[in-house]
């Protein structure tokens, strides 16, 4: 294989990994393997900061845990826990699969809407984009109103919901892509984006066209700066994964 | 007591601990009480994004652990790990100190400067600002060149070098106000204010200023919207206490 | 008394004084005294950038007669009338009710709403958050449709109907915390609280809170920079006390 | 004469009102008439928030006296004391010299400085850009390091170094438009047009040309909104000519 | 005459440039001579990116064939394509007629919306705001349902309806001043003020006012910075007029 | 070939073609064919706004002339000309590389420079992330001092000092990514990558790169909005093949 690409779920339902691991591998390169682990604690399926900033910890113990061999890495939970930790933290290229999604939004149009299961998904995916940089384009997200009883059967049970979300985020928001967000719809964009007359977006296939892009780009990661990997430090309570890249990670 | 107040170190040392809590208690009402605690897990001095990536969990754990029975928390680390999902969390009201600094720089004077240790420390404390909507007004941030040997003497080892950067942030940025930002200098704004020819503000001191007024104001908290306490959840891997939170927190 | 705090009220109107007065000692520390005053010219009730101008030369005109021997001062209209011009002018914190809304917003939520009586008092409720740098979380200003006939009697004629306006803040908007806007509505906040699923804010008892905070505190006062007490100047036409003020104040 | 054009001193010194009205005569068209007056009260030259803020009442006061029988009304004190209020109470235009040179440097340029007298005027000039929505290309602001003993021999005094300062925003902060801010400076900026490389502004001039035109152009003033002439109401203690207007309006 | 100004339909269509011409010379100073030119190369109406960046070129084209003998020069298309390009191209004043109404509108009021004939115009009206750094104030853009069938008839067709999205600016936007944009309405605003409760703005009548004071103002033009003229340099397939400008234009 | 991509170079300089398309080739995929083209009209290279104007007209006309049988291209001088109307016109992805190696510097870090050859190209490219919506991120531009006397012979010529420039924008900026701008350096980011301690990014692979995600991503493009294809329209004075295209592009 050319290039190897962990995909770290941060969820800890292993059903939601096997979605995503699915769709990236659905749209990787004949010569990309995707590795896909799960979060090793952490909650079903994150929706709050609570459960977000809990994942944010086990994304970076899931990569001092299973990086090593890997050429990139994912991290697939839309709204990116621990995504800029995660870059400082590795000498490969990170990226989030919300990051990925709005960055193709940008060369694709010029206002874009995230389509989402919840609203409290809606207000974090929100949040995540303006810490990226990446709100200003962002005219407007549209959480469905009901949302679906099983976040795991979420394309199953609302999947026709989400269109008519997106349709509407064309017909009132003058949207000119729909992100669709969130891991558990990992896929539907691409079976419905012949009812949709802009761009729709899913951040999987994104996030892995954006990990093998870097991966051939092959930038100089960061020895300087706030993104080159901090010193060694003394660490409690650590797992021993994660103790050991923090506490013996010298240059 | 009054007013019960839980001060949360979310780094895992305790000298530095009792450094905030002394000044906190210097400054409290006669009718608070300063609960202090250090975090369970995470590293010896929160510098950079995978610190306190770890540091935003263990702030939760230790709220999980230790908040019953108070009336307000701080977190305690200037940069204010986890600080959103805490008050996300809580019932109680929750402020960090980067955050009551900034707020109170805000009342006082229309550009501010912060003074810190460490260069990576000043990335960290600008991107809190942003993310707290108040870096609108900070025209710098001023790290020292040299940082000093041994963090936990910070005071002792840089303090002269720390007022000479709030001299430079007058004369040469405007600023109208300094906050001393990092947790073990909390107190030194007090001791050397008489030689900078603007407020100097301290976080710990901000920030218990601004936890008792929020108990004394009393504030209904939120059931509604993304800071209304998340639904019950299953959970893995999460200590007992914060297991027990995520997952039996019903309504 | 430990504190004695000066509470301006900028229009010419004893009942909006009185009003103000009674929440302000309501909420007050024990050991604050609150002494209260009313602005010697002006219009009867504040409602527009006229009437504001006016205030602005009013509050001065008061803090020249009445803060000598008081520790903080609070301009009591809604709007912060001459707020920045008094900051300057004076050696001790003033503060206004807007502003210290405004910021206890931020410390409760990410998207606050302002409610107020009239469509003009909006625009200027929201200018004002612009110029304080508070505007960025600020989601909406929701003024009645049809105001009350007497603005003295707010409370009584319009108090359900802003109500209903806070939960429409939280419906359609998306706010996370509600501040009353208004002197003459000062103390609704708390007797409506329960009804409101996120926090309300009352300007005048942030007032206090904050003043109370900044006279402990005890920030060094600016002598650089543009809060500095400016220079001696000659004047003409002004009332003896602002004129001694503008005319002797050498440092 | 076609037109009638009010222009306003804010400050009390009829020799500045003598500079900028000989400035304002020599650029006005053949068939426009300029009425200069004084402020009836306030400070010998304004320079910080007290003064302007006395200034705005100053400057409604002296329109309430003298505007009838005008076609439009200039305030001439760079910084635009009370120009909101203004423009809210008349019913012919009002501009701002500030507001004008602002206007024609957004059409000359993509960045603009401000070159002025003293620092705490050019933190207040930055504040009145930022009041105006105009700010977002005011890349610098350059005060004099030592400014002239006599304001209003400005010119004679530090003519020289104002050409300077106007040279090194050029060359030091990629000015391509340089604004004179300061009334006692009026025909400075024509006077040396020659040295500079790029448009230079003076406020007067600028405000002059802006008023003529809109007292041509004849919008149709607003009677809806936040700029329609404010609804009567009661006063006290203002001038006899405020009173008059203040409370007796109609529509 | 004293001033010849040089107006240039970006359009190719010779009616447009007859409506346009007729309004610019109602509102023309009587010593304002109007020359009016039609683009050489392009399309019938203007309305989106690839129509906007044909018309670009052809502005210039326009000046390089026609600006010799003018004081300055209006490029008539809202939009003002090829704007920044022509300022920075001759060393007389051009000016756009969007620009010329947004700088008008941010004098008159404090939020301002355009109202025009097809959507894609209203995102292109947007986008010009946007480059011009006039878009903070502009609360939004109200395009017509169905667009009229005859752009050059847009007035008798639309008029009713142009109207009715002004009344509704005003209304549900909280607009303070309306710009009515697009070419071929020049002169609607004038007729139709009176039944607006703000004012409402022409392009094409401010157009002409701003180059009128623009000359007279007289700056000096930049020799430096990114606006100053640039130099010679070999092209290929140029017009001969813009090739002898690019080829030639020595200093 | 898996994807055929079309290069325009927008200059009229074939050897600045060839510079960019062995670059373009160097890093393409074994499966992507690059088709190289160069301006029909315009100038020997692109340095300030009416050149730009001139080129976007000239990359519209290559689209109309070549595109047909391509799967995505990329307008392949930095600062884009004419891109925003490329994406509307055509429904093949576009890219630009300037867009391109934005959009890679937001994914590597939270601070970018540009580096560049001259003073008007940094004002251009600075312009240009402001249109892409990307100079939230944009903390420096650095051109040379002393532009290279040949452009084609950049490389060579100016090599060292461009280094030099990234350094500085390391140290004195706080730059975390440094972008190289301009198509005739294409390539050197490869080569010094090794001197410079954050990544740096050259347009034209990145270009490549994200030309190539786009290509295999397929999403739909747009049939609403402002990005779907314009109707047809008449035309004058259009090069054959470009007025077809205006004209015959029924849908």
């Amino acid at each position: 294989m050319t290039r190897r690409i962990l995909l770290i779920n941060p969820n800890v339902t292993e059903a939601i990994t096997d979605t995503m691991a699915a769709e990236a591998r659905r749209v990787a390169a004949p010569d990309t393997e995707i590795v896909a682990v799960t979060a090793r604690f952490g909650t079903l399926y994150i929706e709050n900061r609570v459960e977000a900033a809990i994942a944010g910890h086990a994304v970076l113990d899931a990569l001092a845990e299973h990086a090593a061999g890997c050429d990139a890495a994912i991290v697939s939970a839309f709204g990116d826990p621990g995504l800029a930790a995660a870059k400082e933290m590795m000498e490969i290229p990170v990226v989030g699969i919300s990051e990925a999604a709005y960055l193709t939004a940008y060369t694709l149009g010029r206002r874009y809407t995230i389509v989402c299961l919840t609203e409290r998904l809606g207000v974090w995916y929100r949040e995540c984009a303006e810490e990226h940089g990446l709100a200003g384009r962002l005219v407007s997200v549209r959480p469905l109103a009901i949302p679906p009883d099983d976040i795991t059967q979420a394309k199953e049970q609302a999947g026709r919901r989400l269109v008519a979300e997106c349709l509407a985020a064309v017909e009132h928001d003058g949207a000119e892509v729909v992100v669709m967000g969130g891991g558990p719809v990992a896929g539907l964009a691409a079976e419905v984006a012949h009812e949709i007359p802009v761009p729709v977006l899913d951040g999987v296939s994104c996030g892995v066209r954006l990990a093998e892009s870097l991966v051939d780009l092959a930038p100089a990661m960061a020895t300087r700066g706030s993104f080159a990997r901090p010193a060694a430090k003394p660490s409690s309570g650590l797992s021993p994964a994660l103790a050991a890249w923090v506490e013996r990670r010298e240059r």
